[in-house]
């Protein structure tokens, strides 16, 4: 059960509701009435509980299991004693989520602008927005409905951002056009001038960063980001992607939809990568490279060619992943040989 | 000499009270009168000031020194000069850190809520905590004695934080327990939301991450570091582990007590770390994994299996530390041949 | 074009007016009264629109340009067709960068202190400086004139900035001297202390950290970078180094004068860097290191050993960097081979 200091629950639901949320097969009649007052795990689940069964490591929870009712395939029906309350999904990973939404909704919003917030008078703040304490939106900024600006959270001139938006407390954004439904937590930067310079007889001369940082809807980026805005293109972010923290997104960088971005990776500018792209922690990307489609990167790889579309590389420089293991196993083989 | 701008210098103090305050050994009794006005580096102190001999490598500047008095310990005192004025510890590097907090002891507070801070009604602050200008208190929140919130600083509703804490400007705290003493630099997350997402039909849907982040006693966390809270578990940094800056911790990791953990590294999720370890610079060590206590990892592996405890490894994939030295000697020589 | 949004334009200019920013030769008569009113690409730029060409791989772009002067290299001319408008300048590049300077000058100031923000009574602020809302102003802080801190910025007691410098949001600078021209990024740590501990009995104790940052003029840091203040040494930044986003350095680190250090570099405390040094995105470097003047680092490099000046180096541990091309060389072929 969440801490009720940080996490507020909302229900009891009964069965029928929750099957309906998560679009489950029929229910047994008695089943439907069922009053369901959490989520919890397999072995912490007791019977105001439901709880979930999707992966055979957790096969030793779930006969012993208390849970009032488990979410589970029909593949993996037959695993759970005949006793159980089953509610039978296809996806009941996905189910299970939805579930834990129903049980703990998004905080709801005060559209208040707090009295210690600066807001621009022509800046443009949608209905239903909560602006925090402390927060600073520019001029002519547009601030779409139903978000949450946290505290002392920076919103720059001309800053577009789109409905049902969550901009984390002390994020700075500028120069950036956001789309619906996106997510960012704290201390993240966007739109920051990008890493280009000119020598110049008293040294480097900075480019003008002219650019914009374009997030599509539904992205969510993790704490301590720091996305730089194009120099003449413009930094796009597509539909869907994930970012975890500290990741680093350098100007003119095009990364499609759906991917999924972990810890400390950094992408070097004006790389184009494709839709549904996979990036372990720590990867390196270099600059003007195109990364296909569906590509996965090993964590920690340093890529420093093309990737083709759907292929899987790792190690550094990043080579095919078979070949990688390859290369790894020969090293370990020959160190041992030579020695 | 410290620069005055910013170091608030005590004293002078007496020999004697500086050795009571290091556990010195009995001094002579002309020598526990002497007054001593600051500390210094043997190169350039004076004779006001007191000075630590505790490595060979300093040997050159010790016969020259003008230092009013050493710190050094029983084994290396031949090397000093007869006419020097020693104190004698068992360990002279810990006990110059000593002598240091006497004569820069930490910032007096000033145990007010400044004007500016957004302190919500029902938040519990602890009787001489300095809550400094722009820092917003959220609902329920409960702050312990003598701390120190620096300027901007965002805690979350319900958070949680021991005495004598000390948390630097625009940090963002939320869904967190911690514990007395934990000192926090600047711009640092702590409680936010996991990197966990379920493919739904219409793209990545998040995981709820409906845990915490406790942070024990003594912990210390670098500047622009990100700690995401459990997913259901808690995130857990055991007492008197160190961060350096800009550690990426995942959700529901759990850290060991009296780790030390270097700049830029990042851990997965849900990995669990022993007491004692130690982590190199950039090192990143995947999920779920668990590292065995005082093991040691050098700077920048890469580790993808579990640790056993004691061991030190390196290298990427990261193996014993030999192993990594001889593949590196190899691949040298290999390399030499080849070509 | 750039985004109205976010760039406010300045001009039209006429071609004499241009051409004297840049230096440039002399122009036919009849172009010096020809008004341009934006920069543009050569493949977007119209006949009010100054372009550039500087780089063979633009070459397709160049005969087909409505542009209505074109910055050109007297070697590059002969490839622009006849009819072209020319301004011959000996580095196309950095004029164009001047040029943009000109058409979109930085935001003119407001040299107001804003008034939610708290700046001590002490504190010096030069003439013609804009305070943000919500900056907080230390204690004999001293800041001079035509700068501007960002919304939410902390700065420090006795924190000293040179002129004309851009102090982004949210950032916390702290134990620093800052020169003039100094740019920093948003959500910037600069004077967090150093990573430096020694055991006692009780675990780690801290070693105090004394010393300051320096940041010579005309430094450029990127967004969420971290630097921690020397611990009796001063770490210190060279005149006119440039940092990209999330760079990490350590405690008493001499960074030299001219450097690029690219996005997510760590480098480890007292390592001392010569001048005009380059380093690759995700370098690490030890401590304790020289780094010679001049030295070029690859992306993703472990630098474990001293770089001579002049060296290019790459790998980890880092070598020469044909060393390190023969051994991934000699590795993928031994992997081949092996299998």
């Amino acid at each position: 059960m969440a801490d009720a200091r940080f996490f507020h629950r909302a229900g009891p639901f009964v069965l029928a509701d929750i099957a309906a949320v998560v679009g489950a097969e029929a229910l047994l009649p008695d089943d439907a009435t069922v009053s369901i007052s959490d989520i919890a795990a397999l072995d912490s689940a007791g019977p105001d509980d439901i709880s979930v069964f999707h992966d055979l490591r957790y096969l030793n929870a779930l006969a012993p299991s208390r849970a009032g009712a488990i979410i589970i395939s029909r593949k993996l029906a037959h695993h759970a004693p005949a006793e159980s309350r089953l509610v039978y999904v296809p996806d009941p990973r996905r189910a299970y989520a939805q579930v834990g939404r129903l049980f703990y909704p998004p905080q709801t919003l005060v559209p208040v602008v707090h009295a210690s917030a600066t807001v621009h008078p022509s800046a443009h703040i949608g209905q239903g927005t909560q602006i925090d304490p402390g927060a600073v939106i520019g001029r002519d900024a547009d601030i779409g409905e139903r978000c949450h600006i946290g505290p002392n959270v920076v919103i720059g001139d001309g800053v577009l951002i789109g409905n049902d938006c969550r901009i984390g407390a002390n994020c700075c954004i500028s120069h950036a056009l956001i789309g619906h439904r996106v997510e960012i937590e704290t201390c993240v930067t966007i739109g920051s001038q990008g890493f280009g310079f000119v020598p110049g007889p008293a040294g480097l001369e900075r480019m003008l960063q002219l650019g914009r940082v374009v997030i599509e809807e539904g992205v969510k980026i993790g704490a301590n980001c720091a996305i730089d805005r194009g120099a003449t293109e413009d930094t796009v972010i597509g539909a869907g992607s994930v970012l975890d923290n500290l990741v680093h997104i350098g100007h003119n960088v095009r990364l499609g939809r759906h991917c999924v971005i972990c810890g400390q990776v950094g992408i070097a500018g004006s790389t184009v990568v494709g839709d549904g792209v996979m990036m372990g922690g720590q990867t390196g990307v270099a600059d003007h490279l195109n990364i296909g489609s569906r590509a996965q990167i090993a964590a920690k790889s340093g890529v420093m060619r093309d990737v083709a579309a759907g292929s899987v590389v790792g190690g550094f420089p990043a080579v095919g992943i078979k070949d990688w293991h390859r290369q790894t196993t020969s090293i370990a083989r020959l160190s041992k040989k030579v020695v």
